[in-house]
């Protein structure tokens, strides 16, 4: 797909982990164009360059964003967008985000506030691509030019990816996953390095409920007239930080509906090609699950980076003598899990009209 | 109990990691005097001080020992011993721990080779004391007057120490356990620091098997001319390295026979008062099991030395929508998962009588 | 020394880590009895317990300090107490210190604020312990009852300690210092963990001029009815963060004013029998100094708890083909550079009637 | 400059990780072909890609060098090439580089067995490019068609690169330099990590001695008819190894011949145009040295990849009390400071004609 001009986006909350993650994924991006960076309005009228340093490690800020001025997160502020990436915390991104939809802006958000809201799609384009089509009514009911579509958690958006195969080619009932989450997962300042250095730490705030309750809803059906009904599933989740500075890794154990041979396993992921890909999206990964065979992969730390952080890698399927199998996955939390994941639900957006 | 003269001892395996822990929780042990510490030829005749630097962070090596010359890890090297400890490796072991037992040395082994064999106990003396009776039949069919005890895998020991109250008060089907090993489970030198820094690597070589099969024996029951029997139970396994030092983290999904709330699943851990505590066994810990309520503990670095190392921290119990139960177990696994394990064991069958 | 009863004293600061070594150094103090622990007003009359979190990983929140509610850092609202241990950041600690000296109470400060002010002792007591008579002048000058008494950065103390010797048998002229220095020394929550893993970072904020300052005046002689005079000494330091969680490591090349040999060193340091000592002060450890011969020695992992933390670990003497001599030194530094080293501080000022 | 045909290359010492970064490095060179990768007899003609697992955790194995058959470092098993990248111990290399350099193939060594021998160039392209003159005498002397370069230690590396400007525009008369090594310099399986988590060794078996002599032999000059004179400087080393994975941080104070002002300094570091760059060899970077104005700067994570990991990042420049002046630099140790710096001494050669 070609575009006449590219659209014009800004960046919600730019001054944070994400936010930065969003900075380096449009970068030279063939569709959007980064015209606006905002966040708290201690910054504003600050160029970015002087707002913050930038904390990615293996990459540079993009000089043209270093002049940008800082903006505060109001519509007026950002004139003439017609995308906004919101990587606000939730407290601010209940407003914020809903002001920008209403003031005819489509709002790719990270933030939790929304994910669960009935006419909200939760969206991962290789999974339910389909479930753009609650914008439509979110548009109708609220009266909105704009939108709110909504990515998941960051370990929930990896194993639903994984579990969509299993799901359409045996059916799935159980899921019981124990992540080893990254640092980067809690954002910047987030976790002190005196609480993790040769340290695990059981718990994340909140996070094993989004886990369990967000599968549902991505893996679930949009039924027009009706909304979202969540898929037949249970899921169960311990969440675990560990020194890892980006990649979440997990291990699941699945109850199909249908079992199935590990070989009729492996191909439904290999054989997975869902539309991102076969749009060549710009931002989807040639392959958005890819199985390794080693026997200690996926590794954090070796394949977070695959296909640019935007795919999932699995490995260690075998059989579980409790549920039916039990394997590893990993995703990229701040890329696939978090900006890169945003911005090709805009990618898909754009392409299906809706912007 | 007090003994009239204390039991002379050796360390097999000496040099090793968990050799260094041998000695560590031997020194001023009321009741054993560590006399020999054997290792490889290449050691023979030195001074276990020129032989080997001391690995363990937090201690230094005993004087005493620095001066013991290392012997080899034969019965006549080491006359006059009557509880032989052993480090060694699997592929070690099997040969010498026979020679071991067949010349009268009671042998607690922490290696792989004999934890199956029908007639040796895999012992834990706050869960299966009464496993030592195999003892009697090794000794009678093997017309041996020494033995062999062993103790179970790093991972597998403190699982077991928290499923054992569970299984008592309402029994237990189903158990999915993923741990967050520490990276001192893989020995010395073990792991490359260039594998593991900013990494988790979801694979630790036959350690899943272990702790599947093991838990079964050491929760089953040993019986009078026919042997042990596995206890009716289900153990599934993901086993993870990450970049801490000492202590294993695991979380745990379990299926008890009977239901419970919370309530009493928490009172059977805080009302477990085994033998070795009644017993006041020198190495037995006050608290075998400590529940923690705080949100984010157990954490490794935090929990890990409870009761010198010896107590195995619980937390985070909550309902599972799956199986009933899960929670968050911490064990240390160098101490209570090896040589202080092997230490208690020898305590308990001390004062059995049996040495 | 048999105190009548022990001192009534207050943390200032107390939530926060130093706060917390503090706490943990008074516990069981033969002379001092922690009676009041004080932080920001947001905490003000809630239970410790409550306030804060304990963060120290290898002790628990004494109850009894548990259960004291958090005061404000007020006069009144600390009421007779005698000491006040200042763990305050310096923004604070300017005002708060000055009121209570002011009020009648010995104040031992960790901050900077004070630290180079003409009539304020800069005090390690093995090094500098006649330093103490500036007291005196600041009470009389100040017409206070109580004095403020400052302890050094953490990687001055050490530095200072194991230059002290060499400066007494040989003279010393120049000093170049590099250090690495622990994550706890940005205290807490302190430095971010995706600052800090798989990093080193060659700046910490006027900690060089710190270093090359306070060394100098520790160093220096107070002279009476002049004040101090610093030594003539020229000090240059670069210091940098890396991934250890306590312990501050230093590579020192010095100058000195007569050449020695490295026995002449090696007794210099050996033979230093320091007051604190010979007065078996509560918190003075056995060896103020330690030299250790093995090659890779000191570590910061393996020697940081050297003498409970409050020894100076030495090593690697060689010669400097620039400077005189080389070597490396280790000090713990919120142990010995900051709570440990304010508590022997009060206890040398106890001991000489100052309080 | 454009060759007719890539020139056919082997690696020595292929599976150790250096090995690999020579291979990595390799990959898609416009002038040289990967025709035989050679390492010890145990993995004689089994291929690569089964002969060891790849370590680089950002790259794969090449596909192509994955079926490459593995062969002995003997001449006869590598016919045909003319060039062999060494990345063997020093153990072997004495023997081995030899015997490839006698068989007309041209040596680029990383050991350490032919550094200071009196004709053979010890190389950085942009620091001594002149001291490849020493090849001629070599061939001649020894009757070699062949020859053997060397590059330096992985500290002294980016020291010379660092000091180089300041040599030539002011003269250099001492130099103390404090490093802060990656665990990568210990190569693979290298040093474990119950070593190094959570700790600082300050010692680095014969490190300091190599960055003391190399650094005076690279600074220095060949003389035609007298060979090669070291410069008139001293060096003083402390090398340190600290948990990062790669990069060398550096801290130097330096002592100058002519004293000059800061803006000085920092001209002639900008305006260092070596000839590397000026001839556009493929491996050098745009930048030989890159100076960073943060005061933060370099960081090993945030800069060890610039220039792919050729350029040296320098930072922090001050004065220093004792010494003139004092900066960080940091250099890529298994890039730059290894295979990468071979590649580009090897393209070197070819550009003068020398292969």
């Amino acid at each position: 797909m070609q575009l006449q001009a590219r659209i014009p986006v800004a960046v919600l909350g730019a001054t944070g982990m994400v936010g930065q993650r969003f900075i380096e994924g449009l970068q030279n991006h063939p569709w959007f164009e980064l015209v606006a960076v905002a966040a708290s309005e201690r910054h504003n009228g600050c160029p970015y360059g002087e707002a913050t340093p930038w904390r990615l490690p293996n990459s540079e800020m993009p000089a043209s964003v270093a002049r940008l001025p800082v903006v505060t997160c109001k519509t007026e502020a950002t004139p003439g967008i017609r995308i906004a990436f919101s990587a606000l915390p939730a407290e601010a991104a209940g407003e914020v985000e809903v002001a920008f939809a209403r003031a005819g802006v489509a709002v790719f958000s990270n933030a939790k506030s929304y994910r669960m809201v009935p006419d909200v799609p939760l969206l991962i384009p290789e999974v339910n691509a389909d479930h753009i089509a609650a914008i439509m009514q979110q548009r109708k009911q609220r009266n909105w030019q704009g939108c709110i579509v909504t990515n998941a958690n960051c370990s929930a958006t990896p194993l639903v990816m994984a579990l969509k195969p299993l799901q359409l080619s045996f059916g799935l009932r159980k899921v019981i996953v124990t992540t080893l989450q990254a640092i980067s997962g809690a954002g910047y300042p987030g976790l002190p390095s005196y609480d993790i250095l040769d340290n695990a730490i059981p718990y994340i705030g909140g996070e094993e409920e989004k886990v369990e309750s967000e599968t549902l809803k991505m893996l679930g059906t949009w039924q027009e007239g009706h909304g979202f009904v969540n898929a037949p599933l249970v899921v169960s989740a311990h969440c675990n930080r560990v020194g890892t500075r980006e990649g979440h890794l997990e291990c699941a154990s699945v109850e199909l509906e249908h079992d199935a041979s590990p070989e009729e396993i492996l191909a439904s992921w290999q054989n997975y090609t869902p539309e991102p890909q076969a749009l060549k999206l710009p931002s989807a990964p040639a392959h958005p699950l890819l199985y390794r065979h080693e026997p200690d992969r996926p590794q954090t730390l070796r394949d977070r980076d695959a296909g640019n952080g935007m795919t999932v890698t699995l490995g260690r399927l075998r059989r579980c003598p409790i549920l039916h199998y039990k394997f590893v996955l990993l995703g990229h939390n701040t890329i696939r899990g978090a900006a890169g994941g945003s911005i090709l639900n805009a990618e898909l957006c754009v392409h299906k009209g809706l912007i």
